[in-house]
């Protein structure tokens, strides 16, 4: 019998290959509903069936988001259907079933059998890492989408979350003058002590015609009818916050500024490393638990 | 009549007169306790009993601490004893007192008169910028003390508070090898972010003996008998850890080890920026309660 | 009569338009043979004929390169041709004619004419500041062309000049494991300070596997059968040197490897920056020369 | 019969000391008019007297300077006079006596005798890794002659030389404001690249009063009475040029300015890297002599 843990890597897109082609390193890993085409190394039993797992899993790695309907697992690459149900029997007791963003539904199907559910989107290592795909696709798409240098370039960096802090390491790095804004004076010192100009939102829109590029990363209308009409014409504006976005789209579009909104950069721009960070993640959780073999 | 803010800054070390110097560019500021030798400006008026002001302040400013004995204010530079209850007369209706770890004793002193305390010290932008010349002191030390450049040397640091961070990123500016150890893994993911390797603490006895100097910021005692043991005698280790600090020094004495424990450095090190520091966040308490003339 | 210095660009492709719209700012400005399309401010004189100048100018601005049959300007925008010689009565006595890799035949027709020309491609600064769209448009490219993250890659770097240097810069901001191969141990020490690995050019066959991106910038074939069959399938090879390239291209091509020669990056992702960077050589050669108004 | 290299470190002070154990942790050393003190591992044999040397060693390596007098070698930690000439019976054919800063004297006791020398000081690299130790040693005299964190100070750097280009990392790793001046438009342009502003030396006097600290590395009298008189007075200047140093040092005394003359950082204040540094290079000229080990 083998001492490694036996991992299920079930559905998803190219990260999850890529959490199997990480986690297969060190660990035995089945692989369902993922294509040959990706799955190109020995070191992964890629199955097309649930049932061709020889034993009871320790554990599954289910995508991110897991379930567009609550039922069925999210998996693009795979011919068939995957019913979240269909993996209860073979997982051991103990085991934990891993998902990014699980929906009520789907996880309701694993706890009523009495089988943990952990969702990894939770885990704020995940998140930091996160934000270095997020920062490097965003300062790619200002590169393409400007005909300047990043160098030199006054760029606005809204908020001094995860994603600003890794945006102005690379910024920085790149030599351009970045400016943050925020709320709070202790984030205004830390964005001066990371080599920024900070400016306390209340008085952004004082000079909020200064920047040639803008990277928002505030989930709340900062750039509404006031201060759109207020911007250069010039002005390349990245949106990197979820749910509402923080540009009004409609105003910004009839006064012909330039806005992209980014959405969900790792997995586009980095399925690789958003994978490594996936598995990563899972492996701590584990030795959290006292279960990996470290 | 005067439209500018009138502070008094009363009592305290070379802190209050950067304070005082800071204000005075564009404030009028009268200076209680401090000495002829250090404020060689015509724009503050340094007065030698309270009475010499002429009108009521605006805002009264007291040193870090504020007292000693709950009674007296802190005025190291003073000839004459400054009672807190003095300085009550002299204080326009609605003014504030601000002043550093605040005792209960003198707080009450004001308060029981219904003037406002602030304790500066509780401002987290003030603890972020102070961890500057902390980090910078700490930085110096090591360089006093060893006969090596920073450059290529083997850094610990633990923990990745305010100190730690501005610690990685002076000492990466030097080209130290630098290794963070912390608890939580989204820590040492930033750590790593930070371009530092990571150990987290639970494996840290596996590889403490290869650091050349070691920056504790954690306030445990971290370095106990059975870590100090696995030390080698040429490590140096810099305690900035207040109360117990993280380092078990009886031990470390018998074992031989060199520690320094470097407490309350941004005063030592750099009063004009401590005193800068602190009017910075007095009047940034100021703009947020719409007392300031911006 | 106006006292600016009076610039006349003819030809070429965006730089020009940006190199005519930086000296716009502060200068009179005549373009010949751009578009309307591209010079949308009142600032230049767009002029379809070279006799719709009014008057003598000051100095002459060619493209880069000047012309590719040494008597026609270079000039794609442009509807009709513009001869070199046609230019020469408009130019006061005392101007120069400045121009990017100038030929021998164009350069002569104004030597001919007791004119003076400067190259400005032979300025170091030119060359200096063109080094920074060059990293950023190689490292652009290996944004796009893999799909991990750049932070946390193994990347080599050979040569240490101006774009290597650049290229560490950009890379150790973005969190890249960077080595640089050079044959000289002053620029291994170098390297090493900026924060690299670095390995001797004789030692670099034993560790070739290692490398996910490798950025070549030495202009002499290091990468010859030997090395490219030491080299993983899945490394990523940016050729940035000029004339015979790195790499040879007929070997890597049967070995399956992915290489992507990059040439001129300046003028192709970032005509702004090299427009205004040879607006700024033209100037510091004026101001040197004491022609310069400032 | 021992395969390992022997060699024979000669005379000098601490840096002689780590050259010695630097090498001792591949080579055979022995060591010669060095104090047991400082020699405290078993790995070098500290002999007193040249004749103690069992068999004719590899390579000679002498101090840094050799000699102060052109005929014993310069041996501040020993008891006894050491005679370059000693040293020639005891040395292999074909050996090479390593030197810093030979005076034509002493080198020629040597070559008379067919014996090869080689001067350490010569080579760039070691001029290279030496600026470390001294810009690490400018920034520590910076640090303890303020009251101000360095972070935040606007700084001047005269020169762009090593000593400059590594003062930079180091002070903008601080997060200090930093401006270089040179006369050469390619080392403006570097010195912006890497995050400074720069200023040409012909425009200097026109800003020199905006600086807090300046560290001079020109070695040439850039601070003459004009300049030093629109110098403010709390300016503090450290001047890191050799030779005549780049302060009129009369009347900087005369207008009561702060001026540190500081040279010779590297053997002051990181002995220990300076030996490192020594032994690293003696290494690299016998790797391209093919006379290493390697």
């Amino acid at each position: 019998m083998n001492e490694k843990i036996n991992f299920l890597i079930a559905g998803g897109d190219l990260r999850q290959v890529y959490t199997a082609k990480a986690l297969s390193q060190e660990y035995n890993v089945y692989a369902l509903g993922l294509s040959k085409n990706h799955i190109n190394t020995d070191k992964i039993n890629l199955i097309e069936n649930i049932d061709d797992v020889p034993y009871e899993v320790d554990h599954i790695i289910l995508p991110l988001p897991v379930s567009q309907d609550g039922e069925y697992i999210n998996a693009p690459f795979s011919s068939r259907k995957i019913a979240a149900s269909e993996l209860i029997p073979h997982i051991k007791n103990g085991g934990i079933v891993f998902g990014g963003k699980f929906d009520d539904a789907s996880q309701k199907i694993f706890t009523n059998s009495g089988i943990e559910t952990i969702d990894y989107f939770d885990r704020e290592e995940l998140n930091v890492l996160n934000a270095v795909p997020t920062a490097e696709g965003a300062v790619q798409i200002a590169m393409e989408e400007t005909a300047s240098t990043i160098y030199g370039q006054n760029i606005l960096i809204t908020g001094f979350g995860r994603i600003s802090k890794v945006l102005i390491k690379i910024l920085n790095g790149m030599g351009a003058n970045v400016t943050v804004t925020a709320r709070k004076y202790s984030d205004l010192a830390w964005a001066e002590i990371y080599g920024c100009k900070s400016v306390h939102t209340s008085s952004l829109h004082e000079c909020i015609d200064k920047f040639d590029i803008i990277f928002n990363t505030v989930p709340a209308v900062l750039f509404d009818e006031y201060m759109l009409n207020k911007l250069r014409k010039d002005t390349l504006m990245i949106d990197l916050a979820s749910k509402p976005g923080g540009v009004d789209f409609d105003i910004a579009g009839k006064l012909g500024l330039k806005v992209i909104w980014a959405l969900s950069l790792p997995g586009k721009v980095a399925p690789v490393s958003s994978g490594e960070i996936i598995a990563g993640t899972v492996l701590n959780i584990l030795k959290e638990r006292g279960k990996s073999d470290d």
